[in-house]
């Protein structure tokens, strides 16, 4: 029997596991636990830690075989410490090292935030992965993460590959969730493309309810000519590539992955997303690949497997 | 007799020498040689590599004493290649290997973008350097360079760093030097601020002379409270304060420095900056500390020193 590698996504409603083949990050199995919802500064690691061993125990395992634990945390995370996290009650807290030290062997632990790991999962899983790439994730919100000559870009204070809150417009709005106004993730994400959709219907007819939209109404009906809807998908592509063209004078990756509910809306976006990056790409930077991510929904478990036996 | 270093500056019009004690990167001498300006494909380096060995013959070393030679030039390089310079006539060339080709024993030689190099020797001559860094140099353009973990971030083609042509204005402007338009250094450089001065001395008065603007008039204007004056210059530090803002939720450095030119002005320009982009900071990226660049003219040559002796 080989060696085995936890891949493991922590969220603040539950817990998602992998248990993978070492060789080839092969899943054996998977399954989700709640997050403990009490004393959480001790709770969520025990809970880990004791599904660890009883998954280990389940399948003939033992500590020794573990080569790599990956943890992907809801939070900025630095060299495996998380000062504060909005959605699990943790704080001033090296992770890495409470979870590395419950093993009776020294374990190899590697944690950093989901966005990240997500990242760098998707990354991975490419036939041959980038060097540098940002993985810019559409959804509920903008997630992104950076992998630098093929390493999690954490920054100063963790904050690296945030670009979802970065300032992009200046106009009136709400508040971001974040607590401040013009983030990119108000431009792109769910929320500021159905707001903008029903802003719209104001002085404009559409094909869609109203009274219900999704993102799939919209751009099902963009597809089919709704001009309303077509305003609202090349908006949101418009500031994506703008932002992206930020990107690429700043780190100027070898590619961009496009991944998240949103971008199940496939080549169709990523056309208008790469389009608008050219109009505002310099220099070298135009002719940067854009792909769509492939990992779905366990990029979280994928990616934290990876890094674990990256690292 | 301890070891040396060559730090070359290379430009359009001059070469500019310096020659260190490796130890401590202490200036032995510096001059200025006129940049060859015919077959430069080949006379370039040529005129390069006989300096040095009339230099190393007057000052009584030999080959054997060079630790490094780094070189700055004026175009994108990716791993010692350019594969062309719009100031001098070089065109797909391994400068570092050509370079290091014409000693006789391998002499180490480090090649890199001016604007990262003189961004390393910034952050190199601190008392203590930063990790993570982006230096910002304001002047007839904003160039800029960022050290991460240490290294100069060059990226997949040689446009890491690019910030001063990040798109981040939509409304009507003559055309950049780079062929767009809305970079943020048509923004904050020297040509940016005197034409939004005269475009608003066209409703506001002002106490300078508006036939002959300079960029140390508008600042000096403004700390004495001239309206139009102070409304450039918040400008000014306004994009650069939100374009910083927007470098720290990509890569998330542990400090700003700012040099060229403009940073003259100092604190009361610096200050503005700051605040700016406090305004825009999210999350834990508001502290940052903005530094004012140190070593000036030199920064070219010191920076390759600094660069030559780390690689």
């Amino acid at each position: 029997m080989g060696k085995i590698v936890y891949g493991i996504d922590v969220g603040g409603t539950s817990i998602k596991f992998g248990l993978f083949n070492s060789e080839g990050v092969r899943l054996i199995t998977k399954f989700e636990k709640d997050t403990p919802k009490t004393n959480q500064q001790t709770s969520v690691l025990e809970s880990i830690f004791n599904t660890i061993q009883e998954t280990n125990q389940m399948y003939g395992y033992s500590e020794l075989d573990i080569e790599g634990i990956g943890l992907a945390v809801p939070c900025p995370v630095k060299d495996g410490i998380v000062n504060s996290c909005a959605n699990i009650k943790w704080e001033r807290m090296n992770i890495r090292k409470e979870l590395a030290d419950k093993f009776s062997n020294q374990v190899h632990v590697v944690v950093s935030n989901d966005a990240n790991i997500a990242a760098y999962g998707e990354n991975a899983s490419l036939e041959i992965p980038f060097r540098n790439a940002i993985v810019i994730t559409l959804g509920t919100g903008v997630g992104s993460g950076i992998i630098l000559n093929g390493e999690i870009l954490e920054g100063s204070t963790g904050m690296g590959g945030e670009i979802g809150h970065t300032h992009v417009y200046d106009g009136p709005i709400e508040t971001c969730g974040c607590g401040a106004k013009g983030c990119l993730e108000q431009m792109c994400a769910s929320k500021g493309m159905t707001n903008y959709a029903l802003e719209l219907s104001k002085e404009m007819s559409t094909s869609i309810n109203l009274n219900q939209i999704t993102i799939k109404d919209i751009f099902e009906a963009a597809k089919l000519g709704d001009k309303l809807c077509l305003k609202v998908v090349d908006r949101a592509a418009e500031y994506l590539g703008k932002a992206a063209s930020v990107v690429a004078l700043t780190i100027d990756p070898d590619a961009f992955i496009i991944g998240g509910g949103i971008s199940k809306a496939g080549q169709y976006f990523l056309d208008k997303i790469k389009n608008a990056y050219q109009k505002y790409a310099r220099f070298s930077t135009g002719n940067k690949p854009f792909l769509l991510a492939k990992t779905g929904n366990d990029a979280g478990i994928i990616g934290a497997a990876h890094y674990a036996i990256k690292k």
